[in-house]
């Protein structure tokens, strides 16, 4: 390391501004800029307070709709997208991808988001990592932990039991840092479980870097250092923004008085000069025109088909075509907050349907004129969603319904309408009720980029086949969500209640109706599944292997979804978790043998106790899903599991004392010895009643035993406590 | 106190042996026997492992039964009479009554529990209580505290947030303590947050005895000290049963070695001596006559008429009747464990049915008989439920269904009966689904105690016209439970993840349909509330007038139920909770005006930041129902609530800042001023950004204005601060 004067670690460790890090003794500034769905570089002279649009950029396909894709494909093509115009632009570091699971439909930073699963979220994340990276921008995976709402993010705790955090609100991070090796991870700005995620060392410490191996940047989330001594002991390398030197003398002066070992600084230090040399010097032009193509095409990947009756789509070219509401001029397309990109281009889909279609109207749903189209037109496609303003990083919906004026838009037009379409934009779930039967088919984009109306027009007529899957449960009713009486919280804190039982996790395992489920989504053509076998071995590792087949008429491409169902172990496990799946593009008749792998962790649980994953000997089942509701195959396999070994102590229940293979007769003979015959005529008789004290630990029961005339010395405890360690 | 060595003061505070204290130096031994609906007497010499039947006493309706009185008279009556018969035995404490509230319906003990509700709970508790006591024997209520569950109660852990505790599974405890002065507290088995609650000394000095001023004695359940040093510093007196010296030894062992200050000891001692005080010896003997009427009278007070279609009930006395099912003459009356009662006599519902009715047959319901004589009959009445196996101390049971077999019975002899009327007999909740529309009436009966039968006869013959209303949910499928998932928990810990939201707070709230909402219970006669008005007093206490009337042809009792419904205060209320309640007797046509009290914490939540109940300023609304979801009148109210001062400070959230109707204007003004005019343009353009950052605290706030040009000096914040503190 250079000999860099304490004043200037410290230096190095905060942000000059908002945006960039100092330039300090020939390390050179770095700029670190939003993402995740597209570049948001703003002009540093104009626009201190980072409110107003920033350079033009592609505006790909959000979180949101990538995670309805079902491919990682998709995220990575994105990640090297935006990491060509990062590098075009010189910027070091942006700032995505998101990957906190959708606890909650309200969050209202869910656009950002993939999925309410953690292996789709960091297949998709790992994926994106990838592609950014492989352009040599480093990528920075956010918001870790357990930020999954907006409302008092700056303070909420969000009070989480370890098992949930490591089988739901981990695992996305999990993955994309052991897999794809981002160059930094931001810290999120709430406290996980009563402290703050930034000096959180249990967080950043001890699980980011000595269990998964991070060797990269921790960074904060901008303002989410509380304590910045606190914050860089706990493992937080990068402050930003830059706070004027105010932090950094705070550091030097923790130092100088012995209360910071300057070891730590130096640490950082190291981590941040290491990312610097990863800079790439600006190369590279933004090529607006082939992005733009690029953003169109990864949108038809993502956007839902989520009802087609009566095969009312595709339309047919000579159809008529009635196209009603705002969005199809003004497309709705991303979300508000950091993320927001100010987009190269916008194709409205009003335009691209006119390209496509031979006869068209337009009416804005503002007045009754959308019902008079409608009535003329062979087909009417009916844009409605969210607007931006709606749903935004900082804060949190508080409905999932659409507004009413467009639910009873949708009415009247379909009453009127030959077949009604409904597209939906929309950054987290909207309800469909009050409105669903009423229409003949749903296409969901989410927020599809600034490609989505050309998308959308290529999906409506079948240029594209849809192929998106639903990465978050549609409910019946926001109340019907597991967290929906928790959430946001209360007094600061948030609690978990609902524990690992999120999304479909809990309809499934509560048997409670959704309309559509997690991994729902339709095709133009059909697909069948055959041949499922699944084959273990010796260290609970398993390969599924099933053929599919396209059956109809078109090609399109299928997501095999490969869900593990078990009542193994001493923990409640969800009715089935997805743990595996791949998206294959078949022709018309083709049929294909997929090979999918399940490692080790796909059937285990997080033993809190033994503080380890664990997999539970016994019977798991292994199904096929087209959706997490709709299982169309299923094998049953068993495993062998972990050997634990569980050595009795006088804490041990009575149970597990009786119960053990060796100690248990031994203890019973001990026990009757002891007695006289008509006290072990009552014992023998008393079988209710040592039901009743099974769970008592030993050392009470010897009380009971010894107040009851029976006798148990210590000596034969001990002696039977260490015959139960063989 | 007397000079007794520290060796007989450590004896005094455990037992001679299970049931017994010791006599030392002229202490008397006091005799502690279980109840809580009946005196449970063992004899000492023939029966140590307290396993066989006791000596023959009254068996009262177990609390399930009573809860559902809704009569606090009801419980005064129970607790007296079984004072009396205490007495005539010299007990010195009988060891009830049971208050815990029903979070699950699978407890296997919550036929010993009142309700899900914990102003139903505690109130009939007390009654219990102070007519216990006023014949002179000392209570115990029990088991304190968060002790809802069977399974691995020794050590299981109840995480349960404090608003959850002091709203939900405290209330029940304080209402006893502070209104009927109970004799003792029994600690629960469990730990509360990771704590036993037997060296808990938040629970027991802190919560029971500094804030609701308990000066009794506190007694552990049997078996529930884990360190006896740590139990006696947190406040537990008497350990129960004795451990033969073993734990007196530790206290001696303790306090000499200076770990334990004697004083602790001392103060113990004089609780436990106060308590030999209050020793009333045995005088009076057992009218097994009158208790058992007594048992009668009050069983028919208890029992619910869920269902009564085409006026079913009462059966006229010369109908024929089918009787079928073999707890019509092997009565169910109450439950398995250490409440279990040697009844003085049992009636039988067959024996009483045909002492009323001029034409009865009967059927066991093991062959079909049942349908031969339900076919021929004018009413059949089948007797169903859960075997006392099914349900105990010791264990939870794992559904909620009737068995299969009876399900059939009921479907078989409802096909071909003309009136099908079922009588259930059980602990905790059945469901009714698979049968409940084919039958015409259900008389829901609970554990009625010995007198069941001919309550049972009489309640369906008209004798006594049903006037019990759940005091517990029934629900259509045990997955609606709040507590589902959570229950009963995983390695060693249960998440009380439905937090305040128990029972019918979480129906009415999450909007689940349910088959018999809480306070649900019919009459053979009806009754009308009329002329609701509520009367607000300055300090936030309400009185509440209704007149009701008996609009029926017979005499009947009714409950005026009174809920209070607000969105107020910082916290998540629920839809609506039980506040007030009296039941009154009204002969046909008699109107009567009632007054019912709504003191201040009828409409407070708990608030945990500042540790203490706030009425919150705001609209509540003071409701009548005929159950928690049948609301039959309502009266809106305003509340000027408590003031709190909400000091700004650094940590405060920008939007707290922006929003003090003093700071506000200020704030906003030195920033501002602090800002070039382009700044001060984009500031005021970015409203929907300042929506992002609302949440910001102050602290951070200032470093974005720093690194966005603006401006907010050091002490320009304290003075703000000063201000917000006027």
């Amino acid at each position: 390391m250079p000999d860099f004067t304490l004043e200037q670690k410290a230096a190095l460790l905060s942000g000059e501004d908002f945006w960039s890090t100092k330039a300090i003794a020939g390390v050179p500034s770095m700029l670190l800029v939003d993402g995740p769905h597209g570049l948001r570089l703003q002009d540093a002279d104009t626009d201190h307070l980072g409110i107003h649009d920033s350079r033009p950029a592609t505006c790909f396909p959000t979180a949101a709709a990538v995670g309805s894709s079902w491919d990682a494909g998709v995220a990575a093509e994105i990640g090297a997208a935006i990491g060509r115009e990062a590098r075009a632009a010189g910027v070091t570091v942006n700032l995505g991808p998101g990957v906190n699971i959708k606890r909650s439909p309200l969050c209202g930073r869910n656009f950002e988001y993939y999925s309410e699963d953690p292996l789709l979220s960091g297949t998709l994340g790992a994926a994106h990592v990838r592609g950014l990276q492989s352009e040599g921008v480093g990528a920075s995976v956010k918001h870790f932990a357990a930020n999954n709402q907006e409302t008092d993010r700056m303070s909420i705790s969000a009070d989480v039991d370890e098992r949930t955090l490591r089988e739901i609100y981990f695992p996305a991070f999990e993955k994309v840092v052991t897999e794809a090796h981002p160059a930094t991870v931001m810290c999120s700005y709430n406290r996980v479980n009563g402290v703050y995620a930034s000096q959180n060392r249990w967080l950043l410490t001890d699980i980011l870097r000595d269990e998964w191996g991070f060797d990269g940047v921790v960074v904060s989330d901008w303002g989410a250092v509380n304590d910045r001594v606190a914050a860089l002991r706990a493992g937080l390398d990068l402050e930003m923004p830059g706070t004027g030197g105010v932090t950094d003398a705070e550091i030097v002066q923790a130092v100088q008085r012995g209360e910071l070992d300057e070891a730590v600084v130096d640490r950082s230090l190291q981590r941040v000069l290491a990312l610097t040399e990863r800079v790439t010097p600006a190369t590279g032009t933004l090529d607006v025109e082939a992005h733009h193509a690029l953003a169109k095409r990864l949108a038809t990947e993502c956007a839902v088909l989520l009802k087609n009756e009566r095969d009312t789509l595709p339309i047919a070219p000579e159809a008529s075509v009635a196209v009603i509401g705002e969005f199809a001029v003004e497309a709705r397309f991303q979300g508000g907050g950091s993320s927001h990109v100010n987009p190269t281009r916008v194709d409205t889909a009003l335009d691209a349907i006119r390209a496509l279609g031979t006869s068209v109207t337009h009416a804005s749903g503002l007045d009754d004129n959308a019902v008079e189209i409608a009535r003329e037109a062979d087909v009417t496609v009916l844009f409605a969603g969210l607007k931006e303003i709606d749903e935004s990083e900082g804060y949190d919906r508080d409905t999932i319904a659409l507004p009413d004026g467009q639910i009873d838009l949708i009415r009247r037009v379909a009453a009127v309408s030959s077949r009604t379409v409904v597209v939906l934009s929309h950054g987290g779930v909207v309800s469909l009720e009050g409105w669903h039967d009423d229409v003949d088919a749903i296409l969901d984009g989410w927020l599809l980029g600034q490609a989505s109306g050309s998308a959308l027009a290529d999906l409506l007529y079948g240029i594209a086949n849809p192929s998106g899957h639903l990465a978050e449960t549609i409910p019946l009713r926001l109340q019907d969500n597991p967290s929906y009486l928790n959430f946001p919280g209360e007094q600061g804190h948030v609690r978990y209640g609902e524990g690992v039982m999120v999304g479909y996790r809990y309809y499934e395992t509560a048997e409670v109706g959704v309309r559509y489920p997690f991994g729902h989504g339709l095709s133009y053509t059909t697909f069948e599944t055959n041949d499922l076998s699944v084959t273990v071995t010796g260290d609970d590792t398993a390969t599924v292997s099933v053929t599919v087949t396209n059956t109809g008429p078109i090609a399109g491409k299928h997501v095999i979804q490969v869900y593990v169902a078990t009542g193994a172990g001493p923990v409640r496990r969800p009715a089935r978790e997805l743990r595996a799946f791949t998206k294959v593009e078949l022709a018309p008749g083709e049929t294909r043998a997929v090979d999918l792998a399940l490692e080790r962790r796909a059937f285990a649980y997080y033993d809190v106790e033994l503080a380890r994953w664990v997999v539970a000997p016994g019977e798991y089942t292994v199904q096929i899903g087209h959706s997490a509701a709709d299982i169309v195959a299923e094998a049953p396999i068993t495993l062998t599991g972990d050997t634990i070994t569980r050595v009795l102590s006088l804490d041990s229940p009575v149970q597990d004392w009786f119960g053990h293979p060796v100690v248990g007769p031994l203890i019973t003979h001990k026990i009757t010895e002891s007695m006289g015959a008509e006290q072990a005529k009552q014992a023998g008789e008393a079988q209710d009643w040592l039901r009743m004290v099974a769970s008592l630990p030993m050392k009470q029961f010897t009380h009971f035993l010894t107040s009851g005339g029976a006798h148990l010395p210590d000596d034969a405890l001990s002696e039977l406590i260490e015959l139960s360690k063989n």
